[in-house]
């Protein structure tokens, strides 16, 4: 089958020996923060009483479609109504219908390498072409230019899609970059998608510029792509959004959402109450993050041979590694490295690169350990790259 | 978008101004059980202590993997191991799943028509044809000969797939039909798909014969599908499970699953209590639900123009009425009849068939409402049939 292994996920299995044999495993592999999910939505749990389990609306439980307006509202957006936004088993499943919405098999949606890997797997689901145009570190992963993303629009370009905050490079896109991602969308016709799932993680008092900004103005060509998974530490819920203006779109995703019947009843009750989630509850994540990203950045740079630019939001970085393939020393390092029966897990970068041989000697490091763990995390890379022999 | 509506929601919206009305609905259009939860998975909720709400694994959280292994063994299946089983976002997810893996784009898979109508869905996601092969009341929707069945077989043929028992007949497949299309799948190196989420919901002292019984001798094409919603009134949780020997399939589609990340983890560990729900409680909900069925075909063979033939199995039944458009007729009990401000709501058949023109005079009906509900429905719907005027 045409579906790549999960670069935050291949590795599963040599973790697990590792953890068999007493291993403590340091993962920083995958986006599954340790903060806490607000306690007001485990009340929720505890004091569930509706029985049978039924089904949930197709298009999502009104309750919980509610609580999503009052979200958006909240943030700025008074436009949005529950008609515009489509409840999906996790952002996971919202790339996938939005994939198949704006394309036909054989298609080709833009992203920028590198770029989050599981996409690959919702392209080859559903059959279409990612084009890759690639970014770099020394830039901090901005774009290309206008004229160099136009060389890649063909006639099969059906969109433009980016993740911002970015998974995995960290960065935040600016305003003029995002002005110009939607311009180049307007002149040819083309879907602007935005995954932002991490809006909310943007440091350094940078602004998170929303494609919400341009939705009434473009309506029928933008897709907002969402979820509550880092937002609430709701990784588990599989609770996502796609919000459009664009009604045909509304209505060919609800017909998606009526084959898959519905996503989880329990999930979308205990998220709806994220209407009664304090506002320091994120004030206090967000520092968290700031802090863990400043821990990160700060070890990370010392080592030797190392290269990192400073991640500006989300909570990942992809960091250069003075080593010739990172796989391998990814793997070396559950099979053969410990130090006091400890050692660390991180994904290789090559995955989320569709253009093959870049990223090789590059890592996605995801940073939701706290900041001891992080420490211990940095100390053990770095002895690892002295002791490892490529 | 080329996904076709769902027959048993797209009626939905009338059915949502109707309830605004003040008008009762009785709703045989969709399979959401009325029968409780175990009460032990309740408490499961209650009892919820884990923060935050992490990822669970890709193929399954283990506790709930174990959980499956004990229900397979104790029907019976022994050989069954967790390696050979993939959790999945309910029932539906593991059609998807099933159609990626066996069938590229533009690929067949024969089914027998009418079949689940969100088999249609699936197909249009993965790009693959269904071919039906008419199946027809008056001989209870059973097996048409193999020779018939053969004549579909074309070099784009890559599986065969029933539901069993079925939905939307409640036909159950005798030993001899199944015996049939395992020679044939052997024959033409096909996959035997089997769909038996209504595996327990069989009536009359009948045996339900499963593909698992043929698994062992074929290992390599034989992919069981089955889902927890219907078994436990689990409908809202959303776990499936595909189930196969074959070691390539298996990886594939944990590759599928890793993209998505994982099914939800709430619902996992509260389905994992299986283990602990007593065998009288799938007796009572066996009694209730053959009783229910006799409800149903009793009073509606009593209606003139209407015809059906007894279901053996699940809780549907395909009905002749004598209409000459049923969508029509199903539309109209929602937005023009009621009877003390009730009204029932069936799917019109069509959505059933893959053949166009099929199905037309016919609705199907799930039993899902306990008696006195159901002999409200076939009162209403024999008034409706005396006002009704084509």
């Amino acid at each position: 089958m045409k579906v790549p292994a999960s670069p935050m996920r291949k590795f599963v299995p040599y973790a697990t020996a590792a953890k068999k044999n007493g291993v403590k495993i340091l993962h920083l592999n995958i986006g599954d923060p340790d903060i806490k999910t607000p306690e007001v939505m485990i009340k929720a749990l505890n004091n569930w009483s509706q029985n049978p389990i039924r089904y949930s609306q197709s298009q999502g439980e009104p309750v919980f479609l509610e609580a999503l307006k009052f979200y958006y509202h909240k943030i700025g957006y008074e436009f949005i109504e529950k008609k515009n936004i489509q409840v999906t088993t996790g952002g996971s499943e919202a790339i996938s219908m939005t994939f198949f919405a704006v394309a036909e098999p054989g298609d080709e949606v833009i992203v920028f390498e590198p770029f989050y890997a599981n996409y690959n797997s919702y392209a080859a689901v559903n059959s279409i072409k990612l084009v890759p145009i690639k970014t770099e570190e020394k830039t901090g992963f901005h774009l290309p230019t206008k004229s160099e993303i136009e060389k890649k629009i063909s006639n099969k370009t059906k969109a433009i899609m980016i993740c911002n905050p970015s998974n995995p490079t960290g960065t935040v896109y600016l305003k003029q970059e995002m002005d110009m991602l939607a311009e180049l969308c307007e002149k040819h016709n083309l879907f602007f998608i935005s995954d932002e799932v991490y809006r909310e993680f943007v440091y350094d008092g940078m602004k998170h510029i929303s494609v919400l900004d341009y939705m009434k103005k473009m309506p029928e060509k933008i897709i907002l792509l969402d979820s509550l998974s880092k937002r609430y530490s709701l990784c588990g819920a599989r609770l996502g959004m796609l919000i459009t203006l664009n009604k045909e779109i509304n209505a060919g995703v609800l017909r998606i959402g009526q084959g898959r019947l519905s996503s989880g009843l329990i999930d979308q009750f205990m998220a709806s109450k994220l209407t009664e989630v304090k506002d320091d509850y994120f004030q206090q994540v967000h520092k968290e993050y700031q802090k863990r990203r400043d821990v990160l950045y700060e070890g990370l740079k010392k080592i030797p041979g190392v290269y990192l630019e400073k991640p500006k939001g989300a909570f990942y970085t992809i960091v250069k590694l003075p080593v010739k393939n990172s796989e391998d020393f990814c793997k070396w390092l559950l099979t053969d490295f410990r130090i006091d029966d400890t050692t660390v897990m991180m994904a290789p970068a090559a995955g989320f690169y569709g253009t093959p041989g870049l990223g090789k000697d590059e890592v996605r490091i995801a940073y939701i350990l706290n900041s001891d763990d992080l420490r211990k995390a940095i100390e053990i890379l770095e002895r690892a790259l002295i002791e490892y022999r490529d």
